[in-house]
């Protein structure tokens, strides 16, 4: 596969991640890693070294012949034996637990780099909060005026939202599982090669912790017919894409012309007006929230479909859903930290539609005003209640989260 | 609403549970909350009593009304406000803030039945796997016979499912938000009803976490426009329908005639062939399952849509939505409950047809055998591999989780 | 069900249509029009009259009795049995063949409600069409000005959608099919009651032929596993959705104070903040677009689910799903004609724009004439391009699809 | 990309189609087409040969430069400009004209790819029909015996979906339009070029009539945010889909060793138990079937999001989303006239099953005979209804649709 897709611009920024040659390296990786767990638990003589065994020249081979057993496992398990010369290579595995732990690998990098990415949007956007505490804007409700908020504010309701998408991230990343189960789950040909070990179940049980350990995973009960880890995860990449997604669609309104409040630091050009510029990093992003639920939905419904002791379709159908969706993930987490990064905020124009629009943005107060009994004088600054309060709540809890975060 | 719905079997599980009545009495809890918390803020002088100030005859009106503001709560502010004769209803809030409070208490109902079935289930379901841990039976994988497995293992990775689930909805359930910010999210209107206390923005503050407590809420930052709380349950309501689709595919396929090893405890009948059983539970649990994703992702599409610091439809377009599958939810979770309490394990006829397709069987076996030049005799009995490690890990994991699940 | 719906407002636009009541009312229709046709082939002796035999009354026992068999059909059959002591009713059909029917029976009621609204809306888009053929305004591509357009030329966009969507629903409509294939969809049963005739097999095809024509709807082959009748309906009426989608989106874009060049007859008020006028309609059909294809997606996996002659959850899932997308188009229809009509049109607005972005606007046009060598004088009135000609192609085109439109 | 996609096994089986490759070589079409277009208006001197001008080499750099503008186009024009020396290229057009029309492109060819293989589906799914007209098996519904049926009947129902899916892709197959309207859908760059012509609106229409048909598509007025072009596409993909996902769903259940009634030519294999044929064909299609419903809900939710003249993301979500649809479809096509040609049916096994399954299978007789007072011999052979009326009028269809469809 070339960088890039013409399809899905910026999809370069997501580098190899989870590409097919990606796939296949960590195919590779837990077959490697399951002959040394099997060496340590002392199933095997010794590990094999299987890496370098396979590469980029076999994809097309074992892409095209994925077909006849309905997945690349088989060929590949074929390739290694021929090539290594070991009976070793996939002994106790079913082609289940190296697609879905490879898949797992893949995700680990994807979140990696979303986890990565989202510290450079917080950073730039409590530079934002903490800059714009005070520059007052329209708020808007129903696409109409409301009262006025600050745009950091605004910005802080964004930062509260990527805060607690990194928790549930890192969370997941850290409880990503690997897969082990043979072919029905029960890990039977993994203790029948320890059948002559004093306990060949805990022998067999020491091979998966090591095989999880060995690729830096979770253990625990094969999940061949439970799919939480997976659509756990989608789940999660959806969320924080919604929150992306209203990123952009905010970031695009106010580069409206005729708002004009906010601005990308490099607007888009057009094929046939000259000096356009358009908001392209929202529209990318605002674009990726779009398609993102029904990705995660895909996930849930091939979930919902399992039946038997690995289903017939629906985790064929999770692979490249699960990939569309975590490389997407990385180019918007990229794109969007860009977009923060380079945000130009019009202080000045802000304040000056917020006043200008006074008479309706102070509607509110003066309602309230009526039931109090109290008036207040049509000079005042506008009256902007907690924004202190909730802005250094934010700014505290981002603190936590992303812990070496200044944005003095 | 009667009870019931022609077109959703079961709903009448789910009593009144989101129902409009529910609704309504929501919202005024939600209003009547707020007046007690001004009050214990010393915003407001006292409290007022709004429970059965309007009720369920106002609903057709209520309903019919909601068209001209986009929403139900401007009508019942009016309605309340003119028969209690008070003019502290409401102040400080906006729309959005009750009917989302009110969506979150309606949501802590359909919650709390879901657990209270899920306990039910795991509490069945453990007993099925503690009576069946050695009941062999022919492990299944895209269709075909693979290698012996237990029902006592299948059915713990079904109860590890509802485990995993039970974990994720209590979280959700103890972090459900109370939503109070005003117009544009600043508590701007609160703040200035406590204009003449020393200090206006902390007397908001308590108003907030009085408002949150007295509903029995977490308090924090106005999520006008951050729908995690929504769509975080919404996921988590996907997911544990992700297990128990699967737990009603399984039902159903293993009580097809031909296969004959499970059966629900009553089959439904037919409208034309007498004496017809069908898996009635299973096929209404596998119906729930396949509808469900693509609520939540309506959900998230809503969630990527918000713009301003109230959106223009992407909100409207939750609130059915999730009450549809909150209220799903409901129903599955009791079928899903009494078909474990009912379900009919048919162990002589599992394990009949595991000895029969023996020889497919340990297909895998006999290979393992070659590779490590040992020979297993025809005779021995089934290899199970860790069977009972991964079955008492599970019984362990749920004891934790349901503390005092007892199965003997 | 009372009439409307709290949490969708402008739910009681759709009156009966598809409720519980009207559900009922279509299947005991479904049942006399068979009877009816078995007397006409000569298979009964005579028709019985069902109507009023059920009724509102019967419906919560009828809806909490049908998760015994699955769905609502085996209890009505008794007690339509029961209540009119024939021996006949259902004789030759199943559960599906009267479900099925009676849903189409309610799509179309949906249909027609749309398609009235549909008219209506054409003929209000059309006036606009024809009034603002002139009223220049700012082309908008990216969120940022581009080259001129007309209003006339944007409305007519609108209308080309409604034409389009227009002919498919027409089309659908008319082709609505009868379901009546028995126990398996063979017929078995039918040609059985007819085996004493001389040729049973074309006694039961005139019976279906009869049981079709009785109900105003196309006969053919049973389609019990052959989801594409309903299906294509979801889809068309996603599809219709989608402009109304685009529509609700450009007026409440259009409607914001900064732009200000449409508004809505009534702007929706706020419960906190006198004085706002949202643009209640335009949210409201952004709400049903943003939900609706989901909608469509579920009957899709059903449909993709189906197995047997009749399968095992995914019939079942369609029917609430079918329900809620075709009321809320109903809904959705009447909003968007309201909407349409009602709409006002700031034309000076909408043209000092123009003028003022006159610099952005026309950079495409000096481009181009940089590439003829021409140079525009920039005194010149904005340049439409085939403005007119592709208005007059639509006019024309609404004037084929609704007849007698005329918008003088 | 190299052919073939390692987590979507079968992938090679779409060789070129849609690849980015594909897209470039028909954005180049489309420029050349309308350079084309503008001569034979005389709106330019003479075409511009652009095929081979740019190429494969060229597309890493294509997509990485997307971004800057959001979309291919914009550097392709570029690239052709420099490289031709010629001015005129992409003159009066805008990047989604380019864009749009070569998705276009892209989409007939796998709507021909899917078309061809539909022919070869229906081929040997009649040869199924005809062949086992009168072998008889048991009926199932709700996954338990029901009246029995033949095979042949079975089989007519999964071909007249293929006939319905297959009527409604060719009318969209030739319907497809090109899409041509300048920067704001007005044609206002192209008449600009006319201007000194005696008729511009004219030329420019002479010029996008010359477009389309030199593209073998459909003129008319721009779609650029009317997106039922695109989104019925999808629609009629999902819907085949859903048959061959039932197809697929059929044959993997009756493939099951207890069943035994239906088995693929070749079975796939296991990486760990040899021996085990697997229905892989029938997997895969499953797989497609699953995911298929939530790319075209992307398609709706897009086009549902569209404002202004042009959109800031509902447009980019599309293009890849359409053409992972599409090429997944090509894929699905293909393996289904393979599963379909190869189906090896057990009439044997059938029959016995049915037989032995007669007192279930004849409940439905017997109560109807009870009705009329007839009482039927238990020896007398399965009574199959309108079994032969069925198939005969489903083989006179399929004729109709595949005129020259043989199957004796």
């Amino acid at each position: 596969m070339p960088m890039g897709d013409l399809l899905w611009p910026g999809d370069e920024r997501a580098g190899t991640i989870f590409t097919d040659a990606a796939v296949l390296e960590a195919m590779v990786a837990v077959e490697e890693a399951w002959l040394g767990a099997l060496a340590t638990a002392g199933l095997a003589a010794e590990p094999v070294r299987l890496a370098g065994v396979v590469g980029p020249a076999d994809l097309e081979a074992l892409a095209a012949g994925a077909e006849a057993g309905g997945n690349p496992v088989i060929g590949l398990v074929r390739l290694l034996g021929e090539r290594t010369g070991s009976t070793w290579v996939h002994r106790g595995l079913t082609s289940q637990d190296v697609l879905d732990t490879a898949l797992v690998l893949c995700l680990r990098a994807a979140l990696d780099a979303v986890l990565a990415d989202l510290e450079r949007q917080a950073r730039a956007l409590a530079g934002h909060v903490v800059a714009h505490r005070a520059t007052v804007m329209a708020g808007r409700t129903l696409t109409q005026h409301a009262v006025p908020i600050t745009f950091g504010l605004k910005a802080s309701t964004w930062l509260l939202g990527l805060a607690d998408a990194t928790v549930v991230l890192r969370r997941l990343r850290e409880d990503l599982p690997a897969q082990a189960g043979g072919a029905a789950g029960t890990l039977a040909a993994t203790v029948e090669l320890a059948r002559d070990l004093p306990e060949p179940v805990q022998a067999a049980a020491t091979a998966l912790r090591a095989f999880a350990r060995g690729l830096g995973l979770q253990g625990g009960a094969p999940w061949h017919t439970r799919r939480a880890p997976l659509t756990g995860a989608a789940d999660a990449l959806v969320t924080v894409s919604d929150t992306w997604g209203r990123i952009g669609g905010d970031v695009a309104l106010l580069s409206r012309p005729e708002i004009g409040e906010l601005r990308e630091a490099a607007g888009g050009g057009s094929s046939t007006m000259p000096g356009k510029a358009n908001p392209v990093l929202s529209v990318l992003l605002r674009r990726h929230a779009l398609a993102a639920p029904a990705l995660a939905a895909t996930l849930h419904t091939a979930a919902a479909s399992y039946v038997d002791e690995r289903p017939d379709g629906a985790w064929h159908a999770e692979w490249d859903t699960l990939r569309t969706l975590a490389r997407r993930s990385v180019v918007a987490a990229s794109q969007a930290a860009d977009l923060l990064e380079g945000l130009v905020v019009d202080a000045e124009r802000m304040t000056a539609r917020a006043l200008e629009a006074d008479e309706t943005l102070r509607a509110e107060q003066r309602s309230m005003a009526a039931a109090t009994g109290s008036e207040r004088n049509g000079g005042e600054p506008p009256y902007l209640g907690a924004n202190d309060l909730i802005i250094d709540n934010t700014l505290e809890r981002a603190a936590r989260v992303w812990e070496d975060l200044s944005w003095s």
